[in-house]
């Protein structure tokens, strides 16, 4: 293993934090992950990209502004990443997982909000995370109070640039995203100094639909029973779909998903055939937030599917090809984007349809609602969530949580005893 | 004292459980208001209206309805009370204050969202709250995460319509605020089946300018030493203007105004001169929520403003009057309220503008900063009212609460260390 240190230092990262950071890493990721029956032999990739997951990436980050290109960091699904790379920028998802960067976001944040915006927050300041060392912009939204806040906060110690996404679904508010989506695009070509060109965006724009693609592949593999591959490592696949190298990361995700339709073909599980299949819904899981899955998986049933942003809401709906202008694509960008029901949007019933839709789709036995404490958009609309289940008849339970382990224990009674019902 | 039952029932109103609520509150208010020493005669009309605060208002508006006309209820110092009014109907305010209600709010909100929010929609469920048995028409607002998902669980039991407010101040933003206020009147419009004129609505906002300029008047009473009206006082008066009829409830503040400016020929005062002086800062406070100024104010200190949305936020600018047109109104409607500076704005820069400026008009010594319990917007802007604030030798602190008394004692100590500070 090369040592990166040297790397790290130049990125005016805090050494001696972030050797804290990553020594836990491997210990729980071995008894996440690795400890897994059955696994897929071409998850061996994404192994790799975590365990390596602050050096061969960053290395490749690093080459690309030596050679003068631009790194931008998003955070959210909403952002088109379409437009990043049609301007020669390279886009990386930068949402905190950690517990550990919890601690440093509280020095500036409330205690009382949602962890993955303290711990995105806490990454920055705390000088451990080389893939915010490595942005020349960070791209933030307004799809949430506390997010929107917290750019202001993290403006005082990175540039920040915010898109303002809109609360309603209506053909102004598409119109206002389609704006949005303008001042973007100047943004970053003023950030670039490349100007973005039809051809270029329609290069990026098949790119992602086929990065897209290949995680609705992946995710409809889970439809079959025996499940032919584990919750946790097809939400792995996803989380590591925001860091890696687009084309790298399809290559990998073909891959598996051969590999994965050949055992269902041979009737190969992780599961045995009629084990519990568990719908997750709600706020996102940013690595290494494995927590909920782990608990779900190693009490006997199977996460089949996560309409979440690090699921069926970061894949679903392509961006139509056809546009030859600028002006039809960015159409094309905003429709698309705005397809995604996120609770940040009033009213949200798209997502009660998804909702629907994936437990028939999946074969769901029951739905576990999870919300990262504090978010109150997924947290209010649990009500109405919870309420269209149970008048169909489908078990849901909520599980309102942080990063900490603090409440591992409880929550593994609480899905097991959920679990049993479902038998 | 009229027997108001019939009047309740008629409302569908639960009376058993109204019974309760309404038996706490000539204690509480005998406690905090009616001992205060020196309180301007004038106050009595607005210790009237809280005695009555169910039944005089509510018999107004039920006869308003007989004779066909409308009631609006609204949350938010951004509705534009002209129309509606221009229109031929009643507005009222129904922000709850209330921790009665909390606990019917809990049964379809979550528990860690904000009192405020959990108290109005458990008015609402639990039938105890006679302005919004009496609301045709309830408005609703886009401003911060809790309340925008919470009119969704909220139109299941009375039907609610929704302004979609900006989330920035930009150019595209005016625009797009002055198409939702169109939106807006053609609603009302449809509501009251009453077309609203130029003339009408030219009537309503030179009203609504007055009752805007006698609450800034009443304000800047308070900027003399010693101070002539407690901050609870203040506050009230405020309070009930979200309630009152508009030209009354100026006529009665105007004499208030008259009194306290005698007052302050004479030197005449509610606080010796010299008291600490307070500027709250922070989230609204609905009747009855007096539980910081009551804090503050029997520790000896004067509240002397209040840069909340019952403060400072709801008065300050003024609507140009001089449009003749709808066209014309509508923009200076538009331009008028979106200068107030709420959190739910990103940037929000005005609000420590306006925060400076009132601690200079208002002599003021010290600030608290008032942050309802997980209101994200407030909560995360204090980290850059305080850091300002400090750097300006300005002391400030926060207290961060909800309706309950729990907290009372401990925030009792913490505001009499922090006055001990000032002195």
């Amino acid at each position: 293993m090369t040592d990166y240190r040297k790397l790290w230092s130049d990125l005016g990262m805090d050494l001696e934090k972030h050797d804290r950071l990553t020594s836990a890493l491997p210990l729980i990721y071995e008894e996440v992950y690795l400890q897994q029956p059955e696994r897929p032999q071409a998850m061996e990739y994404f192994d790799l990209v975590v365990a390596e997951i602050h050096s061969l990436r960053i290395v490749e980050l690093v080459e690309h502004r030596r050679r003068g290109g631009k790194v931008c960091g998003a955070f959210c699904v909403f952002v088109p990443v379409e437009i990043i790379r049609a301007a020669g920028a390279v886009a990386v998802g930068l949402c905190g997982g950690s517990q550990f960067w919890v601690p440093d976001g509280e020095r500036v944040l409330p205690r009382n909000l949602c962890p993955l915006i303290k711990a995105s927050v806490g990454a920055r300041l705390s000088g451990t995370c080389p893939y915010f060392q490595s942005c020349d912009l960070l791209i933030g939204e307004t799809t949430c109070d506390g997010k929107k806040k917290a750019w202001e906060v993290l403006g005082e110690y990175a540039p920040v640039y915010v898109m303002d996404l809109p609360q309603m679904k209506r053909p102004q508010d598409l119109a206002a995203w389609r704006g949005e989506i303008e001042l973007f695009l100047a943004r970053i070509e003023e950030l670039t100094g490349c100007r973005v060109t039809p051809g270029r965006l329609a290069e990026e724009i098949r790119l992602q639909n086929r990065l897209r693609q290949a995680l609705e592949r992946l995710y409809h593999t889970r439809k079959a029973d025996p499940v032919p591959i584990s919750g946790k490592d097809a939400l792995l696949v996803t989380q590591v779909s925001f860091y890696d190298d687009p084309r790298r990361f399809i290559d990998k995700t073909e891959a598996l998903v051969a590999e994965v339709e050949a055992r269902i073909a041979s009737g190969q599980g992780v599961f045995p055939p009629g084990a519990p299949r568990i719908l997750v819904t709600g706020t996102p899981m940013a690595i290494p937030n494995w927590k909920l899955h782990h608990i779900i998986e190693t009490a006997g049933a199977a996460v089949v599917c996560e309409e979440t942003c690090t699921g069926t809401r970061f894949f679903e709906h392509q961006v139509d090809e056809t546009g030859r202008t600028l002006e039809e694509q960015l159409q094309a960008l905003a429709e698309r984007y705005l397809k995604i029901n996120c609770s940040c949007f009033t009213p949200n019933s798209g997502r009660l349809e998804d909702i629907f839709r994936l437990v028939e789709a999946y074969q769901v036995d029951g739905v576990i609602y999870y919300n990262l404490q504090f978010c109150h958009g997924y947290a209010v609309e649990y009500y109405t969530v919870e309420k269209a289940l149970k008048e169909q008849g489908i078990p849901v339970m909520k599980v309102e949580t942080d990063y900490s382990e603090e409440d591992t224990g409880q929550l593994r009674t609480r899905v097991e005893a959920f679990l049993e019902m479902l038998r």
